[in-house]
Formats: structure tokens, C-alpha cells, sequence
């Protein structure tokens, strides 16, 4: 067959109200994943999305897992053959009290770039799942066909972080068989400046636990000869900086691939506004390892942050007590090419060897990832890069995200396909946060994207 | 008047299954100062004593405050003046499922003293709170009066570091003068080693909160650049105190009274077993101050606690957050002659001067009270020592306490009399936890002893 790209980015342009609805109705489904008391409509979710596909003409699946439910769904013939994969469940809407309107009610707002709908999972992910499936709608309307094969894989526990993905990943790895995936959950430099990710950081994340006395005790009457476990904590914490930012667990850097002078030059210049990504969340001073700009801190630089930390008394008022235990939660970002088990391993020696005497550590694993490194030589990063340049006023940029996908990792290794991470989210879209939101411009361009993607993957290879 | 020593405590020993049902009655009162559920509860526990009182052939009142109500009573004549201290208020029970039985229905145990009462209140301060009015009540059955002047003043704040109780003594000046004050709520260094508390410490209790970004980050997308509240906390708390115990907050010990050599030869000598009070609670190693011993770091000297600790992500699981802000409770026992309010100030200016470029710490000040020392050289203090030889098979000790009774500092400041802390509990009572007991033979010699000071101070000063 041969795509219009023009035709299908004129039938996409008179659609576009139309594919505006039909993300508010697909918004309109509370499919918070990780609450027992959205189960149903988080099924409901999955179900609209299948409907959705089997009216594209794809054959589809409503696949049962120890979980939440993939929609699985495949159309289209000949190579290559493509792996879209997305995510149906959304973050909880908590705190609810700061949506200036309920947040599974989508309503559209002017921003500086044009209208934006504000919804829970506006931009994660519905909206920028959505811009695949517009997007395969507009070529089947204009074309009448698939110009290669496709397969849809939307699973409904991202925010819990994929639990039964990997089993279901191996067990249907047939199905599943594809020649690269691609993800539209990532962000661009701006609504003109599109870009693709590179890199991945990956993440290893682990509880700790101290304990001191038996008994939580009377500060007054032990205050002195207790041991504390806070203060033993908060000593074993600050030991794992230095005053220049470098994370202190011997033999952490041993694997980490030095930056490319290319590659930082070429980070350099991509115009990443340093002021108003630090800026817009109130940072008044970029903390982090010397020798380093903020872009290299946050997608090529290891890094190690407390993300929680509680122990003793924490109501109001005072009690005079000293634990018997404190604890916390505690992650290290990781890049090419460290691994999570090794990274585990050392932080597991240095922390025990940091425990004072008269302590007992116990460190409980809680999640781990690979980073990752999309080789920027294969013809679909190409082909990508070419896509993009036809919907977007500037090129491309290659840039590295300091967030994981876990599922990036996860198709690596059980389908042993890399990953497109191609997204249209923006710095200040808040996907995690009350008044989420995705702008239309980035809607609309997100789905010329894809369009223009399979035009020039359908071209490449026919 | 004469009172003899012995009718009074033969009418005890008759008397004393009586007194243990009346203690019984008053544990079976939930009153839970601080718990508003607990309110009419609490207020029973006044009334419930106001009535006994009474019928000791006392005038009573019971006073209103902005909290709970003070009982106050008066009885007997001449001199001396004795003012009786106790609370009726309890500590929550919680955690409730740590109960062998349910709190606040008294069960007589057997330990190693022989039998024991449990319940909330047991010992803190109800039972020996009664072990003053059973001593009232033989020495008014054998002698048909008191041997000199007494007042009660039982409030129902104490758990909540009593709030009420210093406008109420400015404002009942008058009806409150005294020669000395008597307070049962302090321990014995074993059921046959009574003791007389010399020193207490004093408190600053303080909130910290410290801010770094304006809002919560998530650590993939801004972890290496964020400011990062907990690991600014940490090091802030690391740095309170060096390798050797000591405290490093500038000129904190430039008023810290030095132990004279009689005194620590004294504490060294009275039989403090230090590995049962360590390794009853599962401490395996003494934390603390270089130099000092086990007892002169937890009676003389000013120790820091951090007593609570949050922030960030504290549930199940994993978040990967960077929170905006972390918390942290930190209290200091002072020692003769330090004031809290330098403390205070020096404690600010310290954290101040290290809190890192790109946070805000915020100090709020939670408690205050001096430290005490009373003076050993007084005749109420010899007949304290006098009497409390003629009950038990030892002298008492003259011991220091860790803790803090603020209203022995409000007692001296308002009234402008000291106290004697006569205590009888043991170091196993649990005061502020499940199953806390009073021991029975503690709550008879308790009784006995109270009555052979009233008979020691009747015959002083008569």
C-alpha cells in the first residue's frame, strides 16, 4: 500500500474534536489501578479501549492477569512490525482538594500554549495513548489499510508498577513478537521542540529498617545512654554524600559509562531552560554532583534520594519518647551501565557497615530496573527522527530522561526489542499531581507524529 | 497532737485490702486527660476523688479551668504546711492490643515482688497518688486528726504537660501556701531500696520543619538537582552530636553545673545495677557521654533526643517522591543551671547556621522547664530520710531522676516552695505503656511511709 501522509493528516485535522471526545470519555472512567474501590472502572477502562480497537478492525483480547486486565489487539500485515504499548490506569487523584474542578470530569482550559484538558491522567497516559490509536484511525479512514503489522499491548497496572507485566510478557512472547516498540509516555522540550529519549534512568529502591532498644523509651528517663535510632539513621544518611554531590558507596561509579564529549555538547545545546525547570517548582538552588550541568545530573548521573523517612512520635504536640525503631524509604536512580543486583549488593555492604554498634539494619528490597540506552543508529530511531521533523517547526532532540520505565527494561529483556520512547508531554503537565493536564497542541501534533511514523516505517520498508 | 506511728500503720495493715479495692475503683475511671472522647470520663476521676476527701473530713473544691478541673482540699492545723501534688489524668492506653487484659479494668497479677495490680494509671499516678490518702486516712482513724496543716492539689492536665496549672496557682496563691511540697511519682531503686529524688532535669521541646522545593518532586525526573529535605535534616541532626556523646551546640555546657566528687562517689556507691535497667528494655550497648557513668548521664547531665522524625513517602510500598518538606520532634534535658530559654536561642542559632543555601528552617517551640534541685540540707528533706528508714529494710537513696516534673519548677516559681519527690515505683512499672502495674508491697510501703512523714513532721515542728 502507499500512506498518504497528507491525506491522513487532513482526515486526522477534521477528526480532531471528534478524537478530543473521545479522550474525555475514555477520562471520564476513574480507573484509579491501585484502588480496590475502582476495580470495576478500572476494567472499564480496558474494555472501552478494546471496543475502541476491534472498531479500528483489530482483532482484540481482553486478557485476564493476577491483576488488572491487557487489552492486547494486532491489525495490519508485513514488516516491520510494530509494538504499541500504553497504559490504561492512572495515578490516584489525592490531594482532591486542589483540583480546581473533579478531576474524572475533563474540562478544557486556556494556557499559554492554547487549550489544555485538565483531567486525571490527561497526559498519563491516556492522552498520549490515545494519540497512537487517533493515529492508526486517521491512516485506516484516508488509506483504508495498515501500511505494516501492528500489535497493541495496554496493560492496567503502570502506576503499580507492572506487577504481573513480565509473566504475561513471557507467557504470550508469540504474540507479542514485534520488530521495535514504541511508548508515547515521555515528555518534549517544549510544544514546538519535540524530542525523543534516549535514556532511561534505571532504579533500585529498598525500605530500611533500625532498630535500637526493645521498646520505644522515655526520653527522660533513658535520654542519655539510649540508643536513638533517628540519630543513628539521619548519621548513616548523611554519610552517603559527599559535599560535592558524589553518592559515597565504594565502587558505585565503577560501571558508569562516561558521557561522550558529543553527547554533552549536543545536550548542551538543545535549549533545555535550566531556570524555569528549576524555577516552576520553587528550586532556588540546583543541588547535585559538581562537574556536572543540570541536564547530565538528571538523565546521565547515578543519583541516591531519601523519598521517605518516619520513625517516634509524629502527632501534634510533644511526647518524650525515644524509638525503638526508625525507618526509610530510600532509591538510587541508575545509568548505563550499572546493575540494579550489584548496585543492591554494595548498598547492602556500605549501609551494614554503617550500622553503629548496639543497632540492628534490615534492608528490604522494594523494586528494580535496568537503565537504558536506545541505540540512536537503528533505521526506527531514524525514521522517528524523520516523522517528527515533518509535524514539528524544529527537529527532534535526543534527550535522557532521569525517570525509569520500567517496561522499557521489561521488553528488552523478554521480547528483546528496544523501545521509541516518543512523548508529547510537557515539563508542567503534572501527571502525578492535582490539575494534571495535556495541552491540545500536543495532542494534535502527537497524533501527526505517529501518523507520519508509520508513513515513514510503512515507506522504509515496503 | 501525738500520733503514733504504730496504731496508724497497724490501721493501714487492717485497712489495706480496703485500700486496694478503693485504688481499683479509681483505675476502673477511664480518664484520658488528652483524649476528648475521654472528657466526662476524666472528670469523674475529679469528682470520685473530691468525694473521698470529703470523707477524710477535708474541705474540698473542685475548681474549674480552662481544662480539666483542679480538686483541691484542706485539712488539719499548725505547722508544718504540707502540699500534696498527684493527677487523676492517665496516659492513653494505646497500643490497645499489647494488653494482657483490658486497661482500665484492674487485674492483680503475681511477679517476682509477689502480687501486682495492672491497669492504666497503676502507678503513674494513681496508685501512689492514693498511697497519700490512705496514709491521711489511718492517721485520722488512729489519732482522729492530722499532725499538721495539709492541702491537696490533684489537677487532671499532667499528661498534657499542664497547661492550666500555673495561671490556677498565681491565681489561688493564697489558699496554695505551703511549707513544702509531697509528690509521689517518681521510682525506688528497688521494693526494698527506697529513694528520695534530689534532681530532676528540665525540657526544651521544639518542632523543626524544613523546606526545600515549593512542591513534592518525583526522584526520576528531578533527582540529582532537587534539594532534598530529609537528607538536609539528617545531616543537621548528624552534626548535634560527636563521636564521643557530647552534645555540639555552641556554649550549651557553659552553665551546666559540675557533679561535686561526694555526689558522684555517692551514686557510684547506692547499687544502681545498670545491666538489669539496660537490659530490661534490650538496650545491648550504652549510647552517651564519654566520662560519665550510666547514672550521672541520665540524672546530670544535658542529653539531645531526636523524639520523632517524617517526611516524604511513609505507606506501603514504594513512591518515589522528593518531598517538599521533612519534620523532626527534639527535645533536650537540662541540668542545673541551665535555662531553657538560652537554650532555646543557642539551639536556634545552631540549626540556623546549618541549614544549607536552598532550604528554610522553621523552629517551634513546644515546652520549657527549668531543671531542679532540692536542697538535701532541709528539715523537711532529714525527716523525709527518717521516715522512709523507719518503713523500709534500707535508708533511701538520694538519687537523681532524667525526666522532667514541670510542676515541681511551677511550684518553686509560683509558690516559692520545693518539693519532696518521694516515689515508689519501680523502673519495670511501664508507666507509659501496656500493661503498666503497680507492685502491692510498693503501694504499702508507699502507704506506710507516708504516714510515718506525717508522724516525723508532726513531731518536728510540734
Amino acid at each position: 500500500m502507499t500512506l498518504s501522509l497528507e491525506a491522513a493528516r487532513a482526515q486526522a485535522a477534521r477528526d480532531f474534536d471528534a478524537s478530543v471526545a473521545r479522550l474525555c470519555a475514555l477520562l471520564r472512567i476513574p480507573s484509579v489501578g491501585t484502588d480496590p474501590a475502582h476495580r470495576a472502572d478500572t476494567r472499564r477502562a480496558a474494555e472501552w479501549l478494546a471496543r475502541e480497537l476491534a472498531g479500528l478492525g483489530l482483532v482484540v483480547a481482553v486478557e485476564e492477569t493476577d491483576g488488572h486486565p491487557v487489552v492486547w489487539a494486532r491489525g495490519g500485515s508485513g514488516r516491520p512490525h510494530l509494538l504499541y504499548y500504553g497504559h490504561y490506569d492512572v495515578q490516584p487523584p489525592d490531594p482532591l482538594a486542589e483540583w480546581r474542578h473533579p478531576p474524572f470530569e475533563p474540562v478544557t482550559e486556556e494556557g499559554p500554549s492554547g487549550p489544555r484538558l485538565v483531567a486525571r491522567g490527561a497526559v498519563d497516559n491516556k492522552g498520549q495513548l490515545m494519540t497512537m490509536i487517533e493515529a492508526l484511525r486517521a491512516v485506516r479512514t484516508s488509506a483504508g489499510e495498515l501500511p505494516c503489522s501492528i500489535t497493541f499491548l495496554i496493560e492496567g497496572e503502570e502506576e503499580s508498577g507492572s506487577p504481573n507485566l513480565a509473566p504475561y510478557l513471557r507467557r504470550r512472547r508469540e504474540e507479542l513478537a514485534a520488530d521495535v516498540a514504541v511508548i508515547s509516555d515521555t515528555t518534549m522540550l517544549g510544544p514546538d521542540r519535540p524530542a525523543i529519549t534516549q535514556m532511561l534512568r534505571g532504579l533500585l529502591y529498598v525500605e530500611l529498617e533500625l532498630a535500637g532498644a526493645a521498646v520505644d523509651l522515655h526520653s527522660g528517663l533513658y535520654g542519655g545512654v539510649a540508643p536513638n535510632p533517628i540519630h543513628a539513621l539521619a548519621r548513616m544518611i548523611a554519610s552517603l554524600h559527599d559535599d560535592q554531590g558524589r553518592i559515597q558507596i565504594p565502587g558505585l561509579y565503577d560501571t558508569v559509562r562516561e558521557l561522550d564529549p558529543q553527547q554533552r555538547q549536543a545536550w548542551r545545546e538543545i535549549g533545555f531552560d535550566v531556570e524555569q525547570f528549576l524555577g516552576a517548582v520553587g528550586i532556588t538552588r540546583a543541588e547535585g554532583e559538581e562537574g556536572f550541568t543540570v541536564a547530565e545530573r538528571l538523565w546521565a548521573r547515578p543519583t541516591l534520594d531519601v523519598n521517605g523517612i518516619w520513625g517516634g512520635y509524629t502527632g501534634a504536640g510533644q511526647k518524650t519518647v525515644i524509638p525503638a525503631r526508625a525507618f526509610a524509604k530510600l532509591s538510587l536512580r541508575l545509568v548505563p551501565d550499572q546493575d540494579p543486583e550489584t548496585v543492591l549488593a554494595r548498598l547492602r555492604q556500605t549501609l551494614e557497615a554503617r550500622t553503629p554498634q548496639g543497632y540492628r539494619l534490615e534492608i528490604r528490597p522494594l523494586a528494580a530496573a535496568a537503565p537504558i540506552r536506545i541505540p540512536a543508529e537503528s533505521p526506527f530511531f531514524r525514521a522517528a527522527e524523520r516523522a517528527l521533523s515533518q509535524v514539528f517547526p524544529h527537529p527532534p532532540a535526543r534527550i535522557g530522561c532521569g525517570g525509569t520505565i520500567p517496561v522499557v527494561a521489561m521488553l528488552k529483556e523478554e521480547l528483546g526489542i528496544d523501545t521509541l520512547l516518543i512523548g508529547f508531554g510537557l515539563d508542567d503537565d503534572g501527571p502525578h499531581s492535582p490539575n494534571e493536564k495535556f495541552d491540545l497542541i500536543c495532542y494534535r501534533r502527537g497524533i501527526e507524529s505517529h501518523i507520519a511514523l508509520l508513513h515513514e516505517l510503512g515507506r522504509d520498508t515496503s
